[in-house]
């Protein structure tokens, strides 16, 4: 029928030669208006483009510790704050602060690549843990204590997790910060998901051992402001002002535009977009995860599938590559599980690196080249 | 008379209260109208706020390496540069490419102090070499020379100089890359400074040494884009590469905005302004090099001035820290030596930090307060 062929076609069918970015850890949304980079003034803001104070701009520092010390009902002041130029570098100072080379970090796994990646650039090496539904703390505890030794500094851990989206109870992080404490490690709790909690219950390990905690933060995620490079750390004065120190020799000051934008988006504006976005994220999580017959993910960003009987079922001969590759034939992008740890049969998605009609259409296509 | 009373005052009197940051390494000029914050437009620039590449955006590393290649006369393309997040971090991947911990980098001094921050960050040993007024290149390998260690990995050089305003002259390099060349180092030429030339000629030492030297360059001085956290490096190939796995895990990608801003004013809207930067940096520096009884430099910002007269005449008893206290009484404030090396009896001021008369009237406090 002639009418037929000029009918639109079904918002559920893709466009000719769309792409599946779901590799990317990234939003497809753009930050909140008033808080992007055309909304910052050259006469509003003297000094926007001339280096910020080095620990971090005072305004954005007193917010940071104001908004810290609401949430997590601990005393915070600035002299616990310091601003980094991204949430990435942040977490390469404090490796750098805190560990010589020759020594060990222990990271629950799996973890983003640059975790492992900063500590080998220090010289270190990274003690991977997987760490994946473990429920009780005793199992936490046999899991984790076998990889001290005496050159170990630090047990990091990120919840909720990328690329897993798990969150770590309260009993799990209790046993663990305790389990450093007995061993005088550091913990560095990668807190930069905790905006994006869906279920359950975001503790930040902080709380639990202040004195030997340093939590990592980020605007990257919460707020689609990755390409600003602006994340904060929170920690006891003392290891602050060392952080602080390394900070200022190896990058000097972080980007005054993006602490900017950090600044406004600390206020409602940033708090109603970032609960859009948690809504938007979790309708469609739950929508692919319906698509793949998994559970939702707790938090975060991703699903992190076990994909060892698809594999054994219909890519015998080529595995987790040709897996890939089928996807990529249908413009289709995930990331491998190796990329995370030792996870050879799993691949991340990405829920929030395109909008929720893309991801659900690349998620659908997924099912298929799996079989399920 | 009454007259006089209403009357304004002339224009190089100060207004009450007003300071000198002659202390601060920067310009008080914003950059160019059209390269400004405010002039990125999500609209016109979709992903503005993503993470970009993590060896910076494909039409940033064109534009640097066709402007790169135009000025040298060498080939030069993508391959052989890398985005950083400021030239500072650039210059620590460097070092954490180069050096392993316990090893050395030889340093002409005076030099800014990061320098040997980034390499003691690594673990390594920054061995400074006292390198002024020095005319020949006999004498240049004379003081190099004995500082080789079978540690040593690397020769940095500043040209144009901070904090003195020296320019290496083609000679002298010619020399320093050959003894480098002989000895098997790198070659770190710093030119964050290039385009603040005012006499001579900037000879970029990759023009020399193109296989052994990585150049070291930024937006931050020459176009007023310090707060935007964007530089770059140049080199060889496989070197490049190398650093960029350093920097992806370091700190992943380079600030967005900044990028795009400094791929705005690689054309002439930043060559005007940055000509005209130039002539207000020249004039004002020749007439506080006047005010002083100094030569004028022959580029860079500063003025790098010996006190040793000074403060034998009019602080005998408390030295340098007395020179700057009173200067300090007077609002005004300039950097110890002792930043940029052993230099106890120097003080490094700045002339592109404030406009040029508040520059000026601080530099006449300075003469007032010094006795000159």
């Amino acid at each position: 029928m002639k009418g037929a062929i000029f009918a639109p076609p079904p918002a559920t069918l893709a466009p000719t030669g769309e792409s599946y970015p779901l590799n990317v850890g990234d939003t497809w949304m753009d930050p909140p208006i008033g808080t992007r980079m055309e909304d910052l003034r050259t006469a509003d803001w003297p000094g926007l483009h001339q280096y910020a104070p080095t620990q971090g701009r005072p305004d954005l520092l007193a917010a940071i510790a104001a908004r810290v010390s609401a949430r997590s009902g601990l005393p915070v002041d600035v002299s616990n704050v310091l601003v980094t130029a991204s949430g990435t570098i942040g977490w390469s100072a404090i490796v750098a602060t805190i560990m010589d080379p020759g020594e060990e970090i222990i990271v629950l796994s799996p973890n983003w690549p640059l975790v492992s990646g900063a500590i080998r650039a220090c010289k270190g090496t990274p003690r991977q843990v997987p760490f994946m539904g473990v429920h009780d703390p005793e199992t936490a505890i046999a899991l984790v204590a076998p990889h001290l030794t005496e050159r170990t500094v630090a047990l990091y851990f990120n919840t909720p997790n990328n690329p897993s989206g798990a969150v770590l109870t309260r009993p799990i992080l209790q046993a663990l910060v305790s389990w450093a404490a007995k061993n005088d490690l550091w913990v560095i709790a990668d807190d930069v998901y905790e905006e994006l909690q869906y279920q359950g219950e975001h503790v930040p390990a902080r709380t639990l051992a202040p004195d030997r905690t340093i939590s990592l933060h980020s605007f990257t995620k919460a707020y689609g402001m990755a390409g600003n490079r602006v994340g904060y750390i929170v920690g006891p004065s003392e290891i602050i002002a060392a952080v602080h120190k390394v900070t200022t020799h190896i990058f000097y000051s972080s980007p005054t535009a993006g602490q900017i934008a950090a600044l406004r988006v600390l206020g409602p504006v940033g708090d109603d977009w970032v609960a859009a976005a948690r809504r938007t994220y979790w309708d469609v999580a739950q929508r692919c995860a319906s698509i793949l017959g998994v559970s939702p993910p707790d938090g975060g960003a991703f699903l992190f599938l076990d994909v060892e009987d698809d594999l054994a079922r219909n890519f015998s001969d080529s595995g987790l590559q040709g897996l890939m590759h089928r996807c990529a034939e249908r413009r289709l992008y995930v990331t491998p599980g190796t990329s995370f740890g030792p996870f050879p049969t799993h691949i991340r998605v990405s829920f929030t690196s395109a909008p929720p009609e893309v991801v659900e259409r690349g998620v659908r296509i997924l099912a298929e080249v799996l079989g399920r």
